[in-house]
């Protein structure tokens, strides 16, 4: 054991975990959607709006500016890393001019969807467990005409099936495979390497929605040699408003005008202020990336703080995350299996085996009345997890078939529930979490 | 006088003003490009990331989740009015289903630009001063083919001409006019109202970017009849990363499928999560606006402190704001003349006459090394104003010269800055610029 924080003493560093509801404590598992923010990127946040409230300096030359562009771009000279830099070495991009802030991941996807300079007949390979962010961009690209869009279908186990993909790739023509790297229904994460090495070899460029993987695991883009990635700081106590698009250098583009870009070269989308070298009233030069993608004046305070939540992460270590989300999510799993595994209607969505899913368990209550259980455990024991779809339509329309959400009959009811944690969890928790459901099937009269 | 807060105490709202550097305070005049940010907002977005950090409650249904849901969307069974609702008064929009809330002012010019179902060869018609964000999108639209771009010539005394406005729309096909309702260069507030009834008369829409407009004097969508606004918080004491898109409710949809719609209605440009209400591998159905237009999850704290921003704007009274405003520019502008006035070389970009100019006061500088001004102010009295073209590098191109930041000789050069007041800034503020200035005249042998 070295001198670092203990996984179990960063629970003082999130603010959200001090609050009392009904004389209880908030217990948090809908951290694949949002997490909470401790008070380092906090104070990030409020050094900003109380020190220095103005844009960056690579826009204006003076006193404040000059405070939030080092923080942002760094500043050699006084031995200043920014955050764009603490992102790049977070994922391992080459340089930081790899690295283009957006508003979320949706906006980074939706950024190489409108702008990658697709061939009509294209086809873009998507998984079958697509979050609406990276299939709906490409199904509204579909119905312009522009693309085809296809999906690759795991193999029996559920898993992805490398041999299917290598014959699609043979077949098709595939110009984009766009797949999360972790799914956030199953939290399976999908065979990365092999995928871009595969893909490449057919000439296909290869998109990782990372949203639900690069705050879990360590994700390296020169070693994966993916082509884009996109992730959510939102997702990894960061702050609030900035996703990532890491692409690699020569797909960015590195000449003034879109026109002379080679055929690979993402074009960018939302032009304005910030983004061009020079313009007159009918023409206009192209900054080099990232500048050329950001548009407009940026989140200065959550940009800074983008650095302070890798920081903060880094200084945990990925590897201990990983092994405290791992052996809750055991627990969760054995608990719930032993408990319900054998009343056929309670079904773990995706692999079984939690060491699979990384912190994330997602099950199916098929019982009449099925909704509300998500409500009923923050009522109950201020326990936090998600229903719904998960903003995965698609999947489970088709598994469920069309109007499932709307059965005839309450007892044709099913619905779809999942827990996710993440470092700050504890097993205290997750067994109030375990007594609530408990007490709350009781009362429903499914036990 | 009645028990407001008189626009004096207001400076102890702000943290920022506090500082020192060099045992000196700072003197903040960049305000048309970022405001600061009083203790009210800042809070705001604290209270945010300390209670409940998570996603908000259109998503989920948890303890979190609703009380960022009930900030933003309002609950009116407690009694909440959420800052959707809040923005929407402080423009007297008609209903908050017509606030889009985007990254910032340059987005939400994006979002019209390429979601607006424009027939090729349509006109988009804007003045010779428009900002990069109200050119670029529509030059890059002219590029594609999709439209033409037309310019608006000033009278002889740099205003709005109205006649040769009302012959252009009658003449030109003129599909949509879109134009900086106050110009960041100069101040210039066009005749809104005018506009919007002469381009409607002839069958055009109208979109005003207010970025300089909204932060400075009362502007009623409704009264003007405009048909798209757009206008960023952190020009108004708000969080960073906040724009806002205002549509008239019948140009955003009201149908699930876009190409059910009527000619004049916008596409939703960027999709994903949250934008839609049910998907399947092959179509989508979208969800009402304004959900549609805000894809992913959302910067939460930033939309609930652009509630307590317009509130406390509202607090102060935006008459007294311009007043203020008004009358320091007066002080500024004729100490400037008394001063440089008859030099040759100094001269005031735009009307003469302050009250025209609102906060705004710009001027050229043409002597050898004229350039460097805005980093010596800084430097020397932390007096922060802005050098450049102010992203308008159309118009100092047009008038300037091309190359005309490129002379052969330093004696050629010439420079442009920009003062620009906030209700916070004071005469004594003003002074230490006017001082300061004149100091470094005197050092470059100007005067």
């Amino acid at each position: 054991m070295n001198s670092r924080k203990s996984i179990e003493e960063c629970r003082a560093d999130f603010p959200a975990l001090k609050r009392q509801r009904m004389g209880k404590p908030p217990i948090y598992l809908d951290n694949a959607c949002t997490t909470l923010v401790p008070k380092q990127v906090i104070e990030s946040i409020q050094e900003y709006y109380t020190e220095y409230p103005s844009c960056s300096g690579t826009r204006s030359r003076h006193w404040f500016a000059q405070e939030v562009n080092e923080r942002i771009e760094g500043d050699p000279s006084k031995g200043i890393k920014g955050s764009r830099q603490m992102i790049a070495e977070f994922i391992n991009a080459g340089s930081k001019k790899e690295i283009i802030f957006t508003l979320n991941a949706t906006h980074a996807l939706n950024l190489v969807a409108l702008g990658f300079p697709f061939r009509t007949g294209d086809v873009v390979l998507l998984t079958d467990k697509e979050h609406n962010s990276n299939l709906l961009p490409w199904l509204k690209m579909q119905k312009a005409g522009r693309i085809k869009v296809d999906f690759i279908q795991p193999d029996a186990q559920d898993n992805f099936d490398l041999d299917a993909f290598e014959q699609r790739l043979k077949t098709g023509r595939v110009r984009l495979v766009s797949m999360a790297y972790t799914s956030n229904i199953t939290g399976y994460t999908i065979p990365a390497k092999a995928i871009t090495q595969i893909a490449h070899q057919y000439g296909a460029l290869v998109l990782f929605d990372g949203a639900q993987a690069v705050p879990h695991q360590t994700v390296d883009v020169q070693s994966l040699d993916v082509d884009f990635l996109v992730f959510s700081l939102h997702k990894m106590c960061g702050p609030r408003g900035v996703g990532v698009l890491y692409g690699k250098k020569e797909l960015l583009g590195q000449q003034p005008h879109e026109e002379d870009e080679i055929e690979q070269v993402l074009a960018p989308v939302i032009q304005g202020g910030g983004t061009v070298a020079d313009a007159t009233y009918h023409d206009y030069t192209l900054m080099l990336p990232p500048d050329r993608f950001e548009a407009g004046i940026q989140d200065y305070p959550a940009l800074i703080a983008s650095g302070a939540a890798v920081q903060y992460l880094q200084q945990l270590g990925l590897d201990r995350i990983r092994d405290h989300e791992t052996s809750l999510n055991h627990f969760l799993t054995e608990e719930l299996l032993n408990r319900y595994g054998d009343t056929g209607w309670f079904r773990i969505v995706g692999p079984q085996d939690a060491a699979q899913r990384g912190g994330i368990l997602t099950f199916e209550v098929k019982r009449p009345n099925a909704p509300g259980l998500a409500a009923d455990l923050s009522e109950k024991n201020n326990v936090m997890i998600r229903d719904g779809v998960f903003c995965v339509h698609a999947y489970f329309n088709e598994k469920f078939g069309p109007q499932w959400t709307r059965p005839i009959a309450h007892s044709e009811h099913r619905m779809v529930y999942r827990v996710s944690c993440y470092f700050y969890n504890t097993m205290e928790e997750c067994r109030v979490f375990l007594e609530t459901l408990d007490e709350i099937f009781k009362e429903r009269g499914y036990i």
